[in-house]
């Protein structure tokens, strides 16, 4: 490791000034361009500025902070997003945006003045949590997103993507331009399950993974007056395929979550008409994957035979596996003495690495805890991963 | 039968001016003192002043028409409500309030005067839809709803039940001085299971009853990262629950219902923080229904404990078997030659039967379906309905 190291009260103190922006009792509510994540924005704009970094927003909607002048080519971007789930922890996210204004710190102070351009990206919606797919910005950017299918998403709300970012609707999709000038990206990111025992690691691979739309219909009725053997309950064929998914996962070694539901007329005294359940599901390869999605489908569909209901499986968004680039991913794990470990958490990392040489660092999480208030990294491993990513940067942009 | 005969014609005329109120594709929303509600009080309002029908409000928020000086006490009263479910049906309530004012004009067409007052009543907010509490306006007239209770009462929009009703919170409360002017109340209801097999019915008891609140706490977390042997998530206990509670419920021949669920923090990506679902639990007896969710509970908390998470089970409104008059009841099967059955479903009729002498009648339900949008009677079934209840009338006022 180089000279130069963050210390934990450094970090703390800049992390202290993100922090509070969209926090309460419940955890973090960041949904993109609400106005705690465009406070963020700000705090990025600001940061930026006291280092001289002229920032740009692109055409969809992700924030960009130069060191240099990025038409030179082959820049070297680091950073991460700020949304946050509902009632998420503060890290998943802006710790790679402050990370990487603390490791440009650190270059200075080493005295390295980056060969290349070297950029710091706040990406847009990595969440998915307003408009319902997530690493909506980075999608976009590489074209993995049809501008056609952005244009046309709305919020829960109603509010179209167009209304909530100030985006023109026509500009939206790929940048190619942009991505040409990029040499390589690298992610700093807390880790997001128990799987590190040391304070940084490597990222290996991304599983593959998605979201399914499950919705189950019934009939409506009264639940005082309508006999046991009248009904077509869809909550029960709902609370089979949860029990199921979770099985099947189990006996995969894959992961299967529902944790997000919603039920029409939602009444207290009412047979459910409708349930709607979103089946996150993800595993180390795709055919675990598709088996496991597979087998909850059937399950799902059987029950519904008995219960009188039907059930529709929609995927949303479905992400195959991404292997980050090797070469990156070895010279970085040799420069860290890093461990090199996979990870079932999508990432706009995952998206960049189909077009640009990307690698993912990834501080270490002693609860395990993500997505939930509780997440949390200590002061002195979150430090540890800026001194590691400064030491990234300065191998892949000044040498 | 008596002469004079409601005709399905005349039946449907009348019933077309109420039904477009708060119709939508997702059938009824007529919440208590929402604008749909307040439009079918101006209808009452209107349907009284055309039959010369003085109209009040109670302190309660009931409305009250009076053929005769109500003074003059033994009153004969009959009504419904008009609030419904989220998505409900348009017979649910309604329907004895049409039929009241369509009675009246029955009885005064066979020329007979009432000896004694006769009412028509529509009391609030009978479904708890909108403040969660189900027979709110009859509870409080009667005294079991604490007033104070009723005045810290708020809808989801936080809007509290005096702001929302224009009732003095201070007013709230038992009534008793109307009560003691009640001879007898009778509640024409659409029947609400598929129990009735001829026009009009008499009901015999409503089955105890009551909502209980579920609350299932686990661990949030990420849904991709977290491995399945880590978890805590009460969504699985949640399900494991809904097909306990359908289990129990038919190896007693009782009734139970989970069809109202919140999860947060109701992300696709995050395993639940919280599960709340209520469960509905309804049997012919009071020992069976306490079996009922005493099973339960314990089947729920067996597999809280399973799967790392916490449930409590707080009651939130619980009412017990309710017989209704049996001298009355007896009389009116009698009178109109109408088998006698109970019901499931609470009414302000089973509030108002604690303290007044009180029957119901049932209409013919032909799919069974309630509480939902397909709720349905016949124009010819409502006319016989309609006719029963003037001939009760004029038995119970007339005579």
């Amino acid at each position: 490791m180089s000279a130069g190291a963050m210390t934990p009260q450094r970090f703390a103190d800049l992390w202290r000034t993100l922090a509070p922006i969209g926090h309460g009792e419940s955890g973090y509510h960041r949904y993109a361009w609400s106005p705690p994540e465009l406070a963020c924005r700000d705090w990025f704009a600001e940061q930026a500025g006291a280092r001289g970094m002229p920032v740009e927003t692109d055409r969809n909607g992700n924030l960009w902070a130069w060191l240099g002048d990025p038409a030179a080519g082959d820049a070297v971007v680091t950073g991460s997003h700020f949304d946050s789930v509902p009632g998420g922890g503060g890290y998943d996210g802006p710790l790679g945006v402050v990370s990487a204004f603390l490791a440009l710190d650190l270059l200075a102070e080493r005295g390295l003045a980056p060969a290349r351009p070297v950029g710091v990206a706040a990406f847009a919606e990595e969440e998915g949590s307003r408009f319902g797919i997530a690493c909506l910005g980075s999608r976009l950017m590489c074209g993995t997103l049809a501008p056609d299918r952005a244009a046309a998403l709305r919020d829960p709300d109603g509010v179209w993507l167009a209304e909530a970012s100030g985006l023109d609707p026509a500009g939206l999709g790929p940048d190619p331009d942009r991505l040409a000038g990029i040499g390589a990206f690298v992610e700093l990111h807390v880790e997001q399950g128990r799987a590190l025992d040391r304070p940084v690691g490597v990222a290996s691979a991304i599983w593959p993974h998605g979201r399914w739309r499950l919705e189950f219909t019934g009939q409506g009725n009264h639940a005082g007056t309508t006999r046991m053997a009248d009904r077509r309950d869809p909550m029960l064929t709902f609370a089979y395929t949860v029990l199921a998914a979770n099985k099947e996962a189990r006996l995969r070694g894959a992961h299967a979550t529902i944790g997000r539901i919603s039920a029409a007329p939602n009444a207290t005294n009412a047979i459910a008409e409708r349930v709607t359940g979103w089946l996150d599901a993800r595993a180390a390869d795709q055919s675990t994957l598709d088996g496991l999605v597979e087998a909850v489908s059937v399950r799902a569909a059987e029950r519904a035979g008995r219960d009188g209901t039907t059930v529709t499986v929609t995927p949303e968004s479905v992400s195959p596996a991404t292997g980050f680039d090797a070469g990156l991913r070895d010279r970085l794990a040799t420069l860290l003495g890093a461990p090199v470990l996979p990870t079932g958490a999508g990432h706009d990392a995952g998206v960049l690495a189909a077009r640009v040489p990307t690698a993912m660092l990834f501080v270490r999480n002693p609860t395990g805890v993500s997505h939930a208030p509780g997440e949390y990294a200590t002061d002195d491993d979150c430090a540890a991963g800026v001194t590691a990513l400064a030491d990234v940067l300065a191998e892949l942009a000044c040498r």
